[in-house]
C-alpha cells in the first residue's frame, strides 16, 4: 500500500487498523508537532481514560517542507534505538506500542502530562536530584548493552551495519562538528559576538581539535547512541508522587562514540547554568555534569561484571572510562559553540534579556572544553572553569 | 541454481559458462590450493598462452574440512576489497576478471610465475628496494580511498555497513588479540619458551594494552583494510625486467583501524629479520618497517590534497598519522606474540635449526612494541630495540 502521510482525521482509523485501539468509542486527535523534523499526534478517548501518541517522519524536514527532503527512514533509527533501550532501561523511555516501518510511524506512550526539560529549566526550575542521575544511567545502560562489552561480537557488527545513518550523521558532522569554525551561511550570531566568532574561526589549534572530534564521531563505533541528547530530548515530571524522566527523540541514533551522548547533555546543562547565572537563579545547574558523569560511571561499573567478553579487564575499564570522559568534554565544547554561533541556537540564551554576556561565557567555556579536554581530570576541574 | 563446489573437472565448463574463456581449445586445470581456507585452481590453454586462476571459498575451512564450518561469504569481503583497491592501486593486486557471488568464486590473474614473499625470504633472499615501498603505498592508497578523507560521508557509511565481517573479525579478535595472553587450547610453543609464555600471561600491564588494541580493532572504523597483510599475502617477482609486487588474499577485509594492516606487515618483517639474524644472513630485513612506513606516510601525504573533506587540516593530518604510527606498532607487537605462542606460527621461526633464540627475541620485541608504542617515536627508535 506504500507510505501515506497521516493526518488528524486519519489517525483513529489508523490506530484501529494497526490494532492499537479496539473499543468502538470516539477517538479525539490533535496534532502537537513541536520538534523541527516530524509530526506528532495525540489520540485520546472522550472520557480521557486512554491516550496514545503517534509520531510520523515525513519525507522532508517538517518545519521546512518538501523543499528540504529528508528520508523518513530516520524513524527506523528511532525505533531501533527505542528497541535497544527497552531491553535494558525501559523506565527511561516512553513505552513503545509499535513501529510501522511502511509509514515510518511510531505509536507510543502519551507523555503530554510531562514537560520538556529545557522548557522547565527556562521557566526557572532547578534540575532536582534525579534528572541528571537518570540521564547518566541511561547513557551507561544503552552504551554498555550495545558495546563490545555488553553484546556478542557478531551481534554488535550486525547492529553497526543496521544502524548506519548517513543523512542524520552528516547533519551532525556539518552543523556541530565543522560549520561553526569556518565561514558558512548556516552560521549566525548576535552582533556583539562577532569578535569571538571571528576569533574561533581563526583559532588553528581549536580547528585541529575539532577535526579530531569530528573524525572520532565518524569512525569510533563504540556503542549505539541516542545521538541528540540535549535537554529538549528529555521529558520530566511526576506520576503518582514519583519523579519521572523520559528520554525521547532518538532519531539521530547510530553506532558512535559514547562521549557524544554525554557531551551533548553536558553542553546543554552548562548553557542552562549560564542562563541561570545571568538571571541570578543559579541553583543546582552547575552540578549536573558531575551528577550525570558519576551516575554514568557508577552504572557502567555496575554492569561491567556482566560483560560478555572478559578479556577486557578492570584496568582496561579504568582507561576506557577515562577516555570516554575526555571525549565527552570535547563533544560538550563543540555542542556549546555550535549552539551559540552555529545553525540552531538555544532558547536558554536567546530568550535572556541580554543574551550577550552568557553567550560569551558559553563560547569561551566551549573552547576551553575542546582544547583542554585532556587535562581536565574531573567534574570539579570543569566547574572551576565556569 | 545455488552454490556448488567446483572441482578440477568442472572448471573448464565453469569458465566458459561465465564468459571467461571463449575459444574451444582444451583447458588444462590443476588444483594449487595452498592457504588454509580456500581452493585455488589454475586453468591454462595447452599451448600455455593463456591462463587464469579460480579461487573458491568453501563453506568450511579447507584444511579442516566440514567439521570447521565457515561462511563462504568471506569471498564477498575479498571481492569487495579487490574492487576498492582496483580503483586506486590496480598495479598492486592481481587483475580480477570477475566475481561470482553465488558460488563465492573469483576468477583472477594467474600469478604462478610469482612467489610468495615469505617463501622467498625463508629461502634466504633479501627484500630488495621495492617490496616494502609498494606495501606502504598499497596501505596508504586503500586506506585513504576508503577513509572519510577519500570518500564521501554517505558512501563511507554504506561501505562500513557492507564490509562488516563478523566471522573473520572474530578470528582475529580471538587468535591475535586475546588468546596468547590467557590459557587457551589454541596456544602452543616450543618447550624452551614456556617461561616467557607464562610471563606474558601474567603481565597485567601487557594485558591491559592488548585489551586496548583489541577494542580499537573492534570499534575503530577508519578505512577498509586488507585485514591479513602478512608476508604470506604478498607475491613478488619480475615481469619483463620489472619488479612486481602483488598483495592478495584480502578475505579478512573489513573497515577497521589502518594501523592493523601496517602492524601485521611490520610484525612479519621483524620476525623475518630475527630469522635472518639467527642464520647470519641479515641484510635489509630490519629496514622494512622504516621503508614501508615512510612510503605509507609519503603516499598518504601525496593523496591528502585530494581529500573530499577539507575541514580536516594539515595539522590534523600530522596528528592522525602519528596515531596510525603508534597503533601500528601495537598491532605489530600483538601479531609477533601470537605468531610465536598462539595458534598459527611462522615458518620463519619454526624452520630454523634452533628456533628458540630468535623466538625469544621476537616475543620480547613484541611485548616492547605493545607496551611502549606511545613512546617509540620513529622507525629508528624501533630499530634500536632489535
Amino acid at each position: 500500500m506504500g507510505y501515506r502521510i497521516l493526518e488528524t482525521d486519519s489517525i483513529p482509523a489508523y490506530l484501529r487498523e494497526r490494532g492499537h485501539w479496539d473499543d468502538a468509542g470516539e477517538i479525539r486527535v490533535r496534532e502537537v508537532s513541536d520538534g523541527n523534523m516530524n509530526r506528532v499526534f495525540l489520540a485520546a478517548s472522550v472520557d480521557g481514560t486512554r491516550s496514545l501518541a503517534v509520531k510520523q517522519a515525513l519525507p522532508w524536514v517538517r518545519v521546512a517542507g518538501p523543499s528540504w527532503p529528508m528520508s523518513p527512514e530516520r524513524a527506523d533509527a528511532e525505533a531501533r534505538a527505542y528497541e535497544q533501550v527497552a531491553r535494558v532501561a525501559p523506565d527511561k523511555i516512553p513505552a513503545i506500542h509499535g513501529y510501522d516501518g511502511e509509514n515510518h510511524a511510531l505509536v507510543m506512550e502519551d507523555m503530554s502530562d510531562l514537560e520538556v526539560l529545557r522548557t522547565v529549566l527556562n521557566e526557572g526550575a532547578s534540575y532536582g536530584p534525579d534528572t541528571s542521575v537518570r540521564i547518566g544511567e541511561f547513557v551507561a545502560q544503552l552504551a554498555f548493552a550495545t558495546s563490545d562489552f555488553g553484546m556478542e561480537s557478531a551481534d554488535r557488527k550486525a547492529l553497526v551495519a543496521a544502524s548506519v545513518s548517513p543523512e542524520l550523521c552528516k547533519i551532525t558532522e556539518d552543523v556541530v562538528l565543522s560549520e561553526p569554525y569556518v565561514e558558512h551561511e548556516h552560521n549566525h550570531w548576535h552582533p556583539d559576538l562577532s569578535d569571538l566568532a571571528a576569533e574561533l574561526r581563526a583559532d588553528t589549534r581549536l580547528r585541529t581539535e575539532v577535526a579530531d572530534l569530528r573524525h572520532l564521531f565518524m569512525t569510533s563505533a563504540q556503542a549505539l547512541l541516542h545521538g541528540d541528547l540535549h535537554t529538549g530530548s528529555v521529558m520530566v515530571g511526576e506520576r503518582e508522587g514519583t519523579p519521572v524522566v523520559r528520554v525521547f527523540d532518538p532519531e539521530f541514533s547510530f553506532t558512535g562514540p559514547i562521549g557524544f551522548d554525554l557531551g551533548l547533555y553536558w553542553a546543554n546543562t552548562l548553557v542552562s547554568a549560564e542562563r541561570a547565572r545571568a538571571l541570578g537563579t543559579l541553583t543546582d545547574h552547575a552540578d549536573q555534569l558531575g551528577l550525570s558523569w558519576r551516575a554514568f560511571e557508577a552504572q557502567f561499573r555496575r554492569l561491567w561484571p556482566t560483560r560478555v567478553d572478559t578479556f577486557f579487564d578492570d584496568a582496561y575499564l579504568d582507561r576506557f572510562l577515562r577516555r570516554v570522559w575526555t571525549e565527552s568534554l570535547g563533544f560538550a565544547g563543540a555542542e556549546i559553540v555550535r549552539r551559540v554561533i552555529g545553525f540552531a541556537h538555544l532558547t536558554d540564551l536567546t530568550t535572556l534579556p541580554d543574551p550577550v554576556p552568557a553567550s560569551r561565557r558559553s563560547l569561551l567555556l566551549g573552547r576551553e572544553l575542546i582544547v583542554r579536554r585532556a587535562e581536565l581530570a574531573s567534574p570539579e576541574a570543569v566547574r572551576a572553569l565556569t
